[in-house]
């Protein structure tokens, strides 16, 4: 369970106290400060009209999510989390990928009355996910609006090894496994205080086995479809899906914001074999196996009807939404 | 002067005709068949974790900017050239140290009441744009939050030559050039109907006489800070600046959204034969030598005194602004 003690409102009644007081000049000097060594120098780095980023080779892989005040964070979530959070469910994206960070811009959206600690606290967290996982931050873009904290961050990186692994190329036959546990993300604090998959994905991405990857981040159930090829189904054991301590079937499949792993391995591969070594790897990660793709036509009455639950659909108005006994 | 018969208000009070009513597959499917063209196929582009680039080498260069409604745009403004500002504004940056555009993500943030038919003049003008400049739209984030409607968009370019032209590197007695003219841009709609100067930007950098360059978009009085070097000052002769029919010193001074560029020229160079190869490559496009940087105790008393013309400033509260007199 997660402590809300250091919890910290965004906002300030006290002019001297927020953005608007400090302007912008001052705010970005503070803002290289508190990203630190994760800064690199002008032209490298903040401060000309484009980032330079220094020549290299290959294939690159680019995502972008952001965060928004209500929506992925409240004053529940240390402003540190909310920063490293941020990154990390960009860092998801790439592991999902077998992508290892390069470098990442930031376009922030603030009301004037957001308070100056709260943002220094922000980059901070952001600063110090950075430097773990080595990204630098090369630049980004400052803008007011009324009411809103939001920050979006665009993610650029490389494949870790020679093949990039992507949604596309599972077959009839093939087991669907995942990393870790589902459900409760929200309640239980998972949602900012997970760690993004990014040595399991590169693993993962060297494994000829296993044929296509994606993370969970809007519930299974959704997030699953997008794994499944034409006239195939998932046939998912209910009793066989990890679940967080206090998670229900439901909270499972369809509450999202997992950023665990979900991937397809070949109906061929030596299931045992490929368990040992998923355990010399990540003795800490869990990994379970729950289920299979089947044909469309024959899925076994006993498996979970993923149609009840439809997990997280961003823009999907609840009037609209079928409601669960219909579907 | 721009006609505002074609606005559309973002916003609509039919459930059926909003981007909740669609909800999010809906609309990723119909961005993809907006974006057309410019939208290239998954890897490559929208539908995995991250977008795929094709392998290529040498140095980068990464902007981001966004459009927020009531703060780069109203009612006013059409929706398809919303979009294609929205790509404009990163292309100015690009352009302003020499670069050329390569791939573009798009992250969106949208009230559920925002009117699908306006997203979608958004997207086709923001195709339309990426068509023109060769930009490939390959990836996004779609988030709802009231209220708003923000655009941010991430852009990936290349120097289009060897030089990468930055901010720092003019010197004391360098000549002050900006291209077209400044001021007055909001109320002329030159802020979304302006040309981002990519192939002047490019033809600048190739110019070893060039020293450093920027572009003008928070006004040529805050832009100009950024170009000028410790101990140098900016001499400018008010005759000279560029401005719109109707614009007064100080639009042309502190409005901001010009979208020109700014640059400083070595001083003992020929600038009569630079005006000769400029016109020569760019019949129709103005360039203005506005002044010199001078040793910073030696401002000749003529020179527009750039203090009292303070610039746009983000989040920065009237407040605290300095009256024009006292400055």
């Amino acid at each position: 369970m997660y402590s809300v003690t250091s919890a910290v409102h965004p906002f300030t009644p006290h002019f001297s106290k927020s953005v608007a007081a400090w302007g912008e000049e001052k705010l970005i000097a503070a803002i290289q400060r508190w990203l630190g060594s994760v800064s690199p120098r002008t032209p490298f780095g903040i401060g000309d009209d484009c980032a330079v980023l220094p020549a290299a080779s290959g294939r690159q892989l680019l995502t972008v999510d952001p965060v928004i005040y209500g929506r992925h964070f409240d004053d529940s979530v240390p402003p540190r989390a909310v920063g490293a959070k941020l990154l990390k469910r960009n860092l998801s994206d790439l592991a999902a990928m077998g992508g290892r960070p390069q470098a990442a811009v930031l376009a922030l959206t603030l009301d004037a009355q957001v308070s100056c600690s709260w943002l220094e606290e922000f980059y901070r967290g952001l600063a110090a996910c950075a430097r773990r996982y080595q990204v630098s931050v090369v630049g980004g873009d400052l803008a007011q609006a009324k009411g809103i904290v939001a920050a979006s961050l665009t993610l650029l990186g490389r494949p870790a090894g020679k093949r990039v692994l992507t949604r596309t190329g599972a077959r009839q036959g093939d087991w669907i496994y995942v990393t870790g546990l589902l459900g409760d993300s929200v309640r239980s604090g998972h949602h900012f205080t997970f760690t993004p998959r990014l040595a399991e994905g590169a693993w993962l991405a060297r494994q000829a086995e296993v044929r296509a990857m994606m993370d969970v981040s809007d519930g299974l159930a959704k997030d699953l479809h997008a794994l499944t090829p034409p006239g195939v189904a998932p046939a998912l054991d209910a009793t066989l899906i990890p679940r967080r301590a206090q998670a229900t079937l439901a909270a499972a499949l369809g509450e999202g914001e997992d950023y665990e792993l979900l991937f397809a391995l070949r109906r061929q591969a030596d299931q045992a074999a490929f368990a040992r070594a998923w355990h010399k790897a990540f003795p800490r990660t869990r990994l379970t196996c729950i289920g299979q793709f089947v044909s469309a036509g024959k899925i076994p009455p006993a498996a979970v009807d993923l149609t009840a639950f439809h997990g997280y659909e961003h823009l999907r108005d609840k009037r609209r939404r079928k409601p669960t006994a219909a579907s």
